[in-house]
């Protein structure tokens, strides 16, 4: 199952290339006040919605997907969890390029673990890429990104499929500097997740994904999840190894080699196997 | 008005040393379903709520604070941000020990900017600090929290004050090691907040406050706010120079001199003027 959210937040069901508008679904909700449960409330509640899905897909006509705006997947999450130098080629060059490094000695996700985007930082490919220091190098770090489903801790290596809800692709937008990650990856706008999420049964094997990235059509990143220095099991259980993980958190599991500068008027295109590709325009804040 | 979230997610009003249950305002906040709008809904909602809390003040009976269990009276911020080495004499200590610094050059707030804790991680005083390496060093840092109470994007410093809902007394709990600091300070429980929520009209000087952190009655930590770095309201403009910010973010502003271990069995005080003082245990995970 193919879900997107779209222009005024409504909830879609995606079908090629044309999305129903299942928004009705919604109604399945519980409507809490405070405090809110963790984590994101569609997807916690996942099972209550799918029938309703279903029923509201057979009412609603079919839309093209061009037609509308795709904001992030994911609405609420409880965090952005982000891998630093998760694949060798991007770990090569993060150590010869300073204006990755900045003085930084570049070593291995173990000894750097993970870092956090701001939620705020969350949007959809429609809404595109805004850059807020454009004197300063922002670049590109095309992703998969996993959904988490049902949260856990401690989850052992074996377990973490059970816990995955579904993937999208992500962007993880960078400005270069000195600053800690969690603060230059959380700009607004700088957490891109999209084009819409792809349930899990889609996928057979997540780490085994072709993927690439453009800019202007120029081909810039392009790898295979299977390059993944720590895999998508093991990045779950290593995240829950040091805090809880929550309905509809979202992993960004990490870039390959070739991330490179945008400015504004650029289009950046990805593409993800088993996915799908979204364009994302970059503009000036 | 000092407010307390207790026992089974009860909204307390605080009278000196008792609290009055006005759980019956929360009536008045309104129940969205998806997607939630991002902040937390009491402070976002709260001059909906503020004449509710009166009423129900006035038919609440006193109950006395010491037989009630604190828990964070922020619920659910869209993030918690942390500010480093923003005491002179904390970026001294971090110098000379090696157990904080792990080989890392200890640089100055604008160049290291600010880091995130995972939401997950927030607890009230009354959940204790559970630590998960108890083999590592797992220090205490005390401090000041600000509440934002109106949100904002590039707030200028002569206007961050109208930006901010209350105070509350911060913990921020950090193993040390390698790691980026948003993974090392986001352990479930490391980020502390309590004993209560102030709102800003009870302190005239956020940047002028004793406070003081002691582990099983010896005095360890002893500083004022005065001597932070980046004041309060450069703080509130600095975080949203990068991304937005929400009803309910909490910026830990930093801790001072004196960041030392504990281990399960330790109990932390910690007073702070104006605001109050809370206990928080430690123990294994």
């Amino acid at each position: 199952m193919r879900l997107c959210r779209f222009d005024d937040d409504r909830l879609g069901l995606i079908e090629g290339d044309y999305v129903r508008d299942v928004s009705a679904a919604l109604e399945a909700l519980p409507a809490p006040r405070w405090p809110l449960p963790p984590g994101d409330p569609l997807i916690a509640n996942f099972e209550r919605v799918r029938p309703a899905i279903a029923a509201a897909a057979a009412r609603a006509p079919q839309r093209p997907l061009a037609a509308v705006r795709l904001k992030s997947p994911v609405a609420n999450p409880n965090k952005l969890i982000g891998a630093p130098i998760n694949y060798n080629d991007h770990v090569e060059e993060s150590r010869k390029d300073q204006g990755i490094a900045h003085g930084r000695e570049i070593k291995t996700i173990g000894d750097w673990g993970l870092f956090l985007k701001a939620n705020s930082a969350l949007v959809g490919p429609s809404e595109g890429v805004a850059l807020r220091f454009i004197d300063r190098r922002n670049d590109h770090e095309a992703e998969l990104a996993v959904i988490i489903g049902t949260g856990g801790s401690n989850i052992a290596e074996r377990d973490a499929f059970a816990h995955i809800f579904g993937y999208a692709i992500g962007l993880d937008m960078t400005v270069r500097g000195t600053e800690l990650p969690s603060f230059r990856k959380s700009i607004d706008s700088y957490a891109v997740l999209g084009p819409w999420l792809v349930t899990k049964d889609e996928i057979a094997d997540p780490d085994a994904l072709d993927f690439a990235l453009w800019v202007n059509g120029e081909l810039r990143q392009k790898s295979n999840t299977r390059h993944l220095v720590y895999g998508v099991a093991r990045l779950i259980a290593y995240a829950s190894s040091f805090y809880t993980l929550h309905p509809g958190d979202v992993i960004y599991t990490g870039t390959p080699a070739g991330v490179g500068p945008v400015k504004p008027g650029d289009v950046m295109r990805i593409e993800m196997q088993g996915i799908g590709a979204m364009e994302v325009a970059v503009r000036a804040a």
